[in-house]
């Protein structure tokens, strides 16, 4: 593809912008969090299921909220019999695909989980990342607010399983249709009004990032990025007259009533009903407001939302590297999208469903210290001193087979000892295995224990000194070596496999 | 992207070509797996490391045997900036670019695994997916063979580790320079010749796909798909002449001594000493030729191997969906890449890696019986009946506070009772509750068991019918709704978590 030019001289090692590499730290606390999301999705009933990353691009659909770039927030290209296709942009589009593909099989209502990554072709920024992780799950073929009401519960136990207390996160429940019911009232009912109601919507989307002042010119002319006008980027408004613009805002105060005029909407009175019977489900089974909470001004930027919205919220503020306070804000979300499933479908399909984003959550539990960054010990490692690598190769198996993580000092074998201990310490190894050729004739060897070591340089005491550094280095029979590096590694705390 | 026609009435759902869906039993089998192939991998001393899905298209660099596809076997899109990404289509590339770019943190030599999805824009067919997973362990840095001798040991260990008897998978090592060595002697030595020498390597690599009269027709003129000339798609050969074919030939024979022509090549020299200190140190360990064997057939499809090449080979058979015996071939193997990491150093830096083709293994595996592919039993369901859901959801929730996967019945509450059990069979559920008007007059609740209740009808004795249906459906208070479940659960051996 391109006409490649002749191969460079060297080429630059580097990643296109937002994208990033994982280390075993990360790797591993990923695997922890997943293993519990995915303990407490499978006690609320729902089933894995997996699609892959690719899918028809019509079959997506176009749902992203702030289409900024050419192809429009996903990265597509063309098959060789010109379909177009499309990474996926959530794990929600391509489940409605699924579930139409497999409806006869499946049992209806259908509940399944998945975890996986997502790609955005956005313009990347701090924390705004173009591939992530997301871990959902769905319920498809209930139109039942019970089935909201257990996404709000599970996203509420889902927090407190990953080490978030109560207090610190909390659930917030809108309904599209309370917000359909506030269009209604100032004009904006109807399929022709689609778009505006859209831009109104992703203004109350904002209030948590912008103060009302900015809303109010979302709502109405529009907003200049730069503070004032002609000065950075232009984003057109929903252009609401004043009053209209006030009718919204009031509407969002969740301790104010109703006005008449709403009352009067059939959307709204049902997306009321629909909160109240949610309501009602969350405190019977023992839900409080600390942690589901009904809020009318959680919108959800996607496009398909129909019903219920929710969004799970971390309250607690902390200090970011450079000590300024970070709002964690949404590590969560999800809404009822009766009409995806639908699309192919050709008949009503009530879908609803419930999305954590397990990689800004990870970002955020970090911050928060709840996440173990410290890494794990390394292998044993078996330095080498001259030819005979095939001695020191058999230790290694040795250790291996009897469950112990090892390996054999791979770098030059005439590398000193030194340099040796020095790659044994990089790794965080616990014990580095010494055998030269004394130790091979009196048919013995030598332990390093350098967790014990790790210590030496700090101890003032000479009594004290003497007694560490004897014990920190051992020399036993080759025979014992599988049992005396079992005894080290059980002292200091450092598993094995049995 | 493209000019897309108004809204279709109805989409159609369906995956594009050679991309699959995967439900409960298969996910956790590949969990399984990757915790057993990660444990091996761990206990050899590599470290987890992740790299993304995409990387710039020139730092994956084109590799790949049989770039039959307009864009060569990969999928690749332009970003905003015009400059070319790519989808990985292995994880060695992408590996060879972290390594690059994060060199001097890094201990060296560099040991490290990772596992993840790679994506290639070939021709779906059979079992040739677009989509598949591969789990990859590196060692960067060391050009000892005792590195590619542990990779082998290591592939070994992870077969067995994987349920795989001795005897029934073979790891066959060789060396690229023992096969340039036989290029040097048939006049293809130098880098003009790079070409041609890649077309003979992949009519070798052919070898255990078609029979030798296939592979001369490869050496020399040429391949017609269809069996004779002008049939079917025409494979350019390497233009060998007919004796040039026969030393080629020859050299694949591993119980002949090689010729004196080959022994006068130092690359053929080089080769077969570092495959005697593979050999030797194999030994050392204590991996028979049961496990590891040389065997100088084996190529490897990739372009980058510079070095030892290894392979995993199941050898036994088994008969496919239809009965047709299918022989496994290769699902895994590797090799020395000391190039691939230079590139973008500047320096030589050697490396070698192996790599599990975990989609294609667990192919195998589920044919062999080897994976359990019963489905795990589903969630206790709670059946409605009527207005009242909140009592029965707060039963769920109580079960679920205990820790028992549970889930309220989500289908029209006006459902029959015996379409809320075919629900419950269909999830696999081991109970299901029940409340009517009449128990919860009275306090009292049913839980049926699903479990007892499934071999009813095939009892033809009486007595023994009427006791296990008693046994099937049981009225208890509500009090005591967890303690009872949990009874009957552990009797079914149905686990909960604590």
């Amino acid at each position: 593809m391109s006409d490649k030019p002749k191969k460079p001289q060297k080429l630059r090692a580097r990643l296109p912008r937002g994208l990033g590499d994982r280390g075993p730290a990360e790797i591993a606390a990923t695997r922890r969090m997943t293993d519990i999301i995915r303990e407490v999705y499978e006690r609320y009933g729902f089933e894995p299921v997996e699609t892959p990353t690719m899918e028809f691009t019509d079959a997506l659909g176009k749902f992203l909220p702030d289409q900024d770039r050419p192809n429009e927030g996903v990265f597509s290209f063309q098959d060789d019999d010109e379909q177009w296709i499309s990474l996926r942009y959530d794990l929600t589009a391509p489940l409605a695909r699924y579930v139409a593909e497999h409806w006869d099989a499946l049992p209806k209502p259908y509940r399944s989980y998945r975890a996986g990554y997502v790609y955005r072709n956005e313009k990347p920024g701090p924390g705004r990342f173009r591939q992530f992780m997301q871990f959902d799950a769905d319920t498809v073929g209930s139109g039942s607010p019970a089935a909201d009401a257990e996404m709000c519960m599970m996203a509420a136990d889902t927090m407190e399983a990953l080490g978030i207390p109560r207090g610190s996160y909390v659930v917030r429940v809108n309904n599209r249709k309370v917000l359909d019911g506030v269009m209604e009232s100032i004009g904006l009912g109807g399929d022709d009004k689609a778009g505006q109601r859209l831009t109104v919507l992703r203004a109350i989307d904002k209030m948590d990032k912008f103060p009302v002042t900015e809303i109010k010119k979302l709502l109405g002319p529009g907003r200049w990025d730069g503070g004032e006008e002609g000065k950075g980027d232009f984003t057109k408004g929903a252009g609401l007259t004043v009053e209209d613009s006030e009718i919204v805002l009031g509407s969002l105060d969740a301790t104010s009533a109703p006005t008449g005029m709403l009352d009067s909407s059939e959307a709204y009175k049902q997306g009321r009903a629909e909160l109240d019977e949610i309501a009602t489900l969350i405190v019977a089974a023992g839900y409080g407001e600390d942690r589901i909470k009904i809020d009318p001004s959680v919108v959800r930027g996607l496009e398909y939302y129909t019903g219920p919205v929710y969004e799970v919220e971390l309250t607690l503020e902390t200090k970011d590297e450079k000590g300024r306070p970070v709002r964690f804000g949404s590590v969560g979300g999800g809404g009822r999208y009766d009409g995806l499933v639908s699309r192919f479908r050709g008949e009503p399909v009530p879908a609803t469903g419930f999305s954590i984003g397990v990689s800004r959550l990870q970002a955020a539990l970090t911050l928060l210290g709840k996440i173990d960054t410290k890494p794990d010990h390394g292998p044993v490692v078996v330095t080498v001193f001259g030819g005979d690598i095939a001695g020191y190769q058999a230790m290694v198996a040795q250790l291996r087979n009897a469950g112990i993580r090892a390996e054999l000092y791979l770098g030059n074998p005439k590398h000193a000892l030194g340099q040796q201990m020095k790659y044994a310490d990089k790794r965080n190894s616990p014990l580095a295995i010494i055998q030269g050729s004394d130790e091979k004739a009196r048919g013995q060897l030598l332990i390093k224990d350098l967790i014990a070591g790790a210590g030496l340089a700090e101890i003032k005491d000479r009594e004290e000194y003497l007694k560490k550094q004897a014990d920190a280095q051992i020399e036993i029979a080759e025979a014992d070596l599988v049992s005396e590096v079992q005894k080290l590694l059980a002292k200091h705390g450092v598993s094995w496999s049995a």
